[in-house]
């Protein structure tokens, strides 16, 4: 409760470098040196300026604290000790250790932990979005404190974040960067040229307040003037990386070594020993803030046979979702291709434009996850690969997000090849834990939609550009992990697989061969992961193994990988006649694009010929 | 031949826009509104600067033009017309239509572009990549020319570009942003406010040059600047979107809209009627450059048993690779770990630190590339997901670049899950046309590694942190495409299936299968694509379809995808019992991770017997 001295908070940081060199060189492996050049920073922070109920690490009042550069885990794990809320055996026997939750990075099973970092250039974006809902929706007056390295300002994410920190006015943010001038391999870009990082950061519109990262008061002023700042501040501390033990300091070659023993031991010596202060630092303001999840959604409904994008579709239906209070939309410059624009319109307040910064969309979404809200992001589904490392990341730091990309596939037509997604199921499937949709009408969009809001994990919808016909009643249920039979009969030669736009060609194919008296069944498989494996059985033993599988995707890691691996780990492989685009495509209409790729109704009813011999 | 004057020239942009609309209006889709601002600033840039000879677009003393902002492709494709290079009738009648050249967005099955557009903010990253080649390698006066949108600045990658511009004192780079203040769904975030973009730049080390880009004058005396700067340029115009036709100029809701037939008509009156001037603009220097990719190649050689990390192999086999004088490398700060350090030290002038930038670091390997040089790329493979849409559109781009990413994996040990590539080969699968390796041993390494640097497209190469046994000689050989079976006798009952790390894994499964008198065959799947499907239906027919696939990554779209697909494709489903990263890692030894993973040599063997039912 008490703010420490700065003569007690040095005591604090040495304490903090002993114990980042013990811990490592216990563990074998980690970065102390890294750890020590920051000690000093996040000892005043700790000690004076961060708000934080150690014990209730949930309360919605306390500050956040990042680690961007989450390779200071020692840092970070013996400022827990300092807090009392790890021991002392817990820093010396699990940091780095196999089934300990002090792991190499920092991940949020640990409960003072809110995002998994260790991919550099990721925490400020994160803390970005928990700033966010500080300002504009717990409306809370909790900081969020990143500490950065200065080796990832080379990463443009650190921008985009500071950009978007500087337009939404984030004075609740600030951004420590310890600048001890030398990266893995060797110094830095910049060194300690800390005019350049101001002349950068100022440019990008934040507050920058250049220190001596080891001057305690300096710090202390500046973390005070950060906090009564009325924009984002950007702390540039110069420092020393393995500060604090002459034979390491400001030397290259000790990046992500722990010391050897006999080293260590004369390193504790020189810190002062070993300490086992605990401080318990400043308590949060009071302050309560109740996320709602729930309420009562009224989803648009869609006239059968009427033509609807499922892109519109998706923005319709989240509209409607957004009657739940937590829900939260983000977009990035397109929301009128992505039709999010429908839920800017209905929930002004609830809608975060990124302009064209995917990670930070991303990173955004997982800062709004962070404070319990139920995160939305769009963009072209194209372009979501922009940001793959940020959503790899999200499932580290187990978020709660949901993604749609639209304009996916040969389907988007004259735009060509830049602007259409052929890897993103490849990409999406192969995240832990993630859920890959994929639906083919507006009908079942809308209920896929609700769905994605009370689901866990990286939640993905993949959406069509063009308007195709409503093919299911508003009262049909679609759960994820299900497919749809759409059509069958007791006569069904072949299953015509599709999701998306290509099953409605499997529509128009499986009508093209009942006209010459073939029957087949028609399966939707709107629900890529899961994948309802049941249904995929049930039509091969009913259609004599006879499968075409037809994707607007590249051959690998989408529709047909994901039904090949489902019947292989039933273990009942079948084979399937996989048509998917193959080639690289251009521009044209959406029907030559899919004629071009073999993936038209003509191709799939010959695909299903051929399978019979006919 | 001549210079044109500015009168001219004027002309000369008016024909430009006129011919934006015309052909978007005759595709009914396209950009003129975005291609009408940048009219001005590309007829002088055409006239007056561009040393191009457009007969000979393969000159190699030729500058570079690249539209960074690719949708303004009306635009591109005019000024080819005006350069008499294609023909009004293929601007009317191929703009966007299927099986054209002229494409949605440029893409280089045109003779007279360098690299494919459209995901913004990739362009200007290219072009360092091209300036790099010009100033340090090919060393001749060329220029790059990026023009660039307003609404692109909002990627962090146009950051790192201009970072890494002005840390290589990149002089032949000028950027020429077009301020037009309005962006796909309504106004940029810095709207015409050219101050805050001349803090941005001049705060990356970059000369910025604030200019009304419809003044000729300006747009000359900037160019002219720009060509005699000591380091990189950026010129900032402020411009208007739809310049020129009056119900459209400065308006909200005209971006990608081609004008209705009657308002083209209007506007093409208003902007002085159809032209069908051709310039020749001025030739380039005299200037020659031959690129040698070939050169004799002495590989190391690693004796069978000794303990060498395949990254080790990798970086050493590079250096030696290196003797070929158009071999040349690039990092992301851990040269290191992925130990390109041995070519950096063999070859320090054909050596690019890209520092922790990894779109900037495949971007200028595709810039690279576009000048003849043979890229190779590498950092951790997980922070390659960092790039992926810098990869996806290298593939557009038909760019030949190699990548390797280190450290993938499990194995990789106690820097936990946010190190450790998972995703990557489904990523890397899903690349057009793209190869994938994934040695085991150094030898194969080696041998694999020259290969790389002769083969065209996205080629990637998985390797491994930690050291294990050499396996091969060093004469064997290892066609891409192939895989090797290590171990076989006529006696086999079960095929185990590996390829990196868990080939090592299989062998010992292997000697424990031995052990209790199981005979089985071991297959080294060292190329993942192409995949060698007759060595794979071969141990199946040999060992009764009984087969398991281990991978060190997750279940989908890896190595246990491929193998399945490979079978499917042969019209041959077999089934694989398929261990592989199913739960999220954490921290941990190499081996303990591998065990809690299930694909370590014990859990290989139970498989194994699983199938055998012994």
């Amino acid at each position: 409760m008490t703010e420490q001295t700065l003569d007690e908070t040095h005591a604090l940081a040495q304490q903090l470098r002993v114990d980042s060199i013990r811990c490592s060189t216990s563990a074998g492996s980690g970065h102390p040196t890294s750890s020590m050049s920051a000690a000093d920073l996040m000892a005043v922070l700790m000690a004076r300026h961060f708000r934080y109920d150690w014990q209730q690490p949930d309360d919605p009042a306390n500050d956040h604290l990042i680690f961007s550069k989450g390779h200071a885990s020692p840092l970070l794990y013996s400022m827990f000790k300092a807090a009392g809320v790890i021991s002392d055996e817990e820093l010396m026997t699990g940091y780095r250790r196999f089934g300990s939750r002090l792991e190499g990075h920092p991940t949020p099973i640990l409960p003072w932990v809110d995002v998994a970092t260790g991919s550099l250039g990721q925490g400020l974006p994160d803390g970005v979005g928990v700033a966010l809902a500080g300002k504009y929706l717990d409306e809370l007056p909790y900081r969020v404190w990143v500490l950065c390295g200065d080796s990832e300002t080379a990463e443009g994410s650190i921008w985009e974040a500071l950009d978007k920190a500087a337009y939404y006015g984030l004075s609740n943010l600030t951004a420590i960067v310890d600048v001890n001038r030398l990266g893995q391999r060797g110094p830095t870009e910049l060194g300690w040229d800390l005019d350049a990082y101001v002349k950068r950061v100022e440019g990008f519109g934040c507050r920058a307040i250049p220190i001596d990262g080891h001057d305690l008061g300096e710090i202390d002023q500046a973390l005070t003037q950060a906090a009564g700042a009325d924009q984002p501040t950007v702390i540039l501390a110069r420092t020393r990386k393995g500060r604090g033990f002459d034979e390491v300091e400001d030397r290259e070659g000790w990046h992500g070594r722990p010391l050897p023993a006999e080293m260590a031991e004369r390193a504790i010596i020189e810190l002062g020993g070993p300490r086992n202060m605990v401080i318990s630092g400043l308590r949060p303001e009071a302050g309560s803030v109740r996320v709602r999840a729930d309420g009562e959604v009224t989803l648009p409904r869609y006239e059968a046979g009427v033509k609807v994008a499922t892109r519109l579709a998706f923005g319709q239906a989240l509209a409607a979702v957004g009657a739940r209070p937590g829900v939260v939309a983000l977009d990035g410059e397109v929301d009128n291709s992505t039709h999010l624009e429908e839920f800017a319109k209905a929930h002004p307040g609830r809608y975060f434009e990124m302009f064209i910064a995917e990670q930070q969309l991303i990173a955004a979404s997982v800062g709004l996850s962070v404070r319990g809200y139920v995160p939305f992001a769009a963009t072209f589904a194209a372009f979501l690969t922009r940001a793959y490392d940020f959503i790899r990341m999200s499932a580290i730091s187990q978020a709660n997000i949901r993604l749609c990309g639209s304009h996916a596939g040969t389907e988007i037509g004259a735009d060509g090849p830049s602007q259409m997604a052929l890897e993103d199921l490849a990409m999406m499937r192969a995240v832990h834990g993630s859920t890959v949709l994929y639906p083919s009408d507006a009908a079942s969009t809308a209920r896929l939609v609700l769905q994605m809001a009370d689901r866990g994990g990286v939640v993905y919808m993949r959406t069509t550009r063009g308007a195709y016909p409503v093919l299911y009643g508003p009262d049909e249920e679609f759960p994820v992990g299900g497919a749809k039979v759409v059509r069958s009969s007791a006569d069904d030669r072949v299953t015509l697989i599709g999701a998306g736009v290509t099953l409605h060609n499997c529509l128009a194919a499986a009508d093209e061969l009942g006209r010459d008296g073939i029957a087949a069944r028609v399966v939707d498989l709107y629900s890529i992961k899961p994948i309802d494996t049941a249904t995929l059985l049930e039509a091969a033993g009913a259609t004599g193994d006879r499968l075409v599988v037809a994707e607007d995707h590249y051959p690998e890691g989408g529709i047909g990988g994901a039904v090949l691996q489902a019947f292989n780990d039933a273990g009942h492989p079948v084979p399937i006649s996989h048509l998917a685009v193959r080639g690289l495509p251009g521009s044209g209409t959406p029907a030559e694009l899919m004629e071009a790729a073999g993936i038209s109704a003509a191709q799939i009813a010959q695909a299903a010929r051929d399978l019979l011999g006919a």
